[in-house]
């Protein structure tokens, strides 16, 4: 029933809580051992007031060089970035870098799994977009055409993932599904 | 000859300076794609003096919860943790922490490869100790035995590297041959 439905609304929460959520979840039920990278920071001045609480009191933040998460689940390597977007049409490309493609074309040379997780904010839509597609977008933006993947090309190509309780955002069984492990 | 022996002497670099050297030889070569994840940082406090120079001006260094090096080559999965001594005789345990321990355990559940990278400073010598060893000697100090694996344990059950010029640290070779990949 529309009772039941779970919703972002007054949850307080982002992509990357309920994907941390879902990763912990995973890794406790021992179905993957997936988990987000730091945030890379160039640390430029520490204070040592004692040995044991060193205090960071200059630093930056770094473009990431890779995606935000890695794994693994059962011999497959899986790699993924995850991005909300406030449009309601479309996905703008701006959001991915051109090193997060030409790493995830890396991972698949190697057989590993790269994907997307796009969140579209206004409708709570949740789809996961594997990599093969991603990069006919990009390759389409190169070659001059349109900066974004429109909604319902992602409709079209990527998975819809239903938002639960747990895991909240089950991209696993679509993974598992598309590439049978 | 001794003469065209590779040292760290004067090289002012370290263990992990060699092995980010030996990752992006692996990754501009296509052999493999292997990052060292950022140090995971709590920030506490950011300024944002322009849109596009925020300044993180209190931060803390947080305890990783994983090990730091992740990847893939050929289709598996590879997760190590790198680590010097200053001991001549041994590599201390308290290096390693108990959730390093058991997130290696989970990565060779799901069928992934995992080891750690041991540099002895003071000989200069160092070693790749397959998982399944470390976990032996961790129990054994759970168990109220010696909290350090010996240096004549690690000659035993590991594999000695050799300085390289290129790669540096040619790990990937005795994964590679030990796995059959
Ligand atoms: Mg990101
Ligand atoms: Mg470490």
């Amino acid at each position: 029933s529309p009772g039941n439905k779970i919703s972002y609304s007054n949850r307080g929460m982002t992509l990357e809580d309920d994907l941390n959520e879902t990763n912990a979840y995973y890794l406790e039920k021992g179905l993957a051992v997936i988990h987000k990278k730091p945030t890379p920071v160039q640390i430029v001045h520490v204070d040592y007031p004692k040995r044991s609480t060193a205090v960071i009191k200059e630093a930056y933040f770094r473009q990431a060089s890779t995606t935000d998460y890695n794994g693994i689940c059962n011999g497959k390597y899986i790699d993924f970035e995850a991005k909300e977007t406030k449009s309601p049409t479309s996905f703008p490309l701006k959001n991915i870098h051109d090193h997060q493609i030409d790493h995830m074309k890396q991972i698949i040379k190697h057989k590993g799994i790269a994907f997307v997780i796009i969140r579209f904010s206004q409708s709570e839509e949740i789809f996961l977009l594997e990599a093969e597609y991603l990069f006919q977008f990009w390759d389409r933006m190169k070659r001059g055409g349109r900066k974004s993947i429109t909604k319902q090309e992602i409709e079209t190509h990527g998975h819809p993932i239903e938002l639960g309780w747990a895991p909240r955002i089950d991209y696993l069984k679509i993974i598992r599904t598309l590439y049978s492990f």
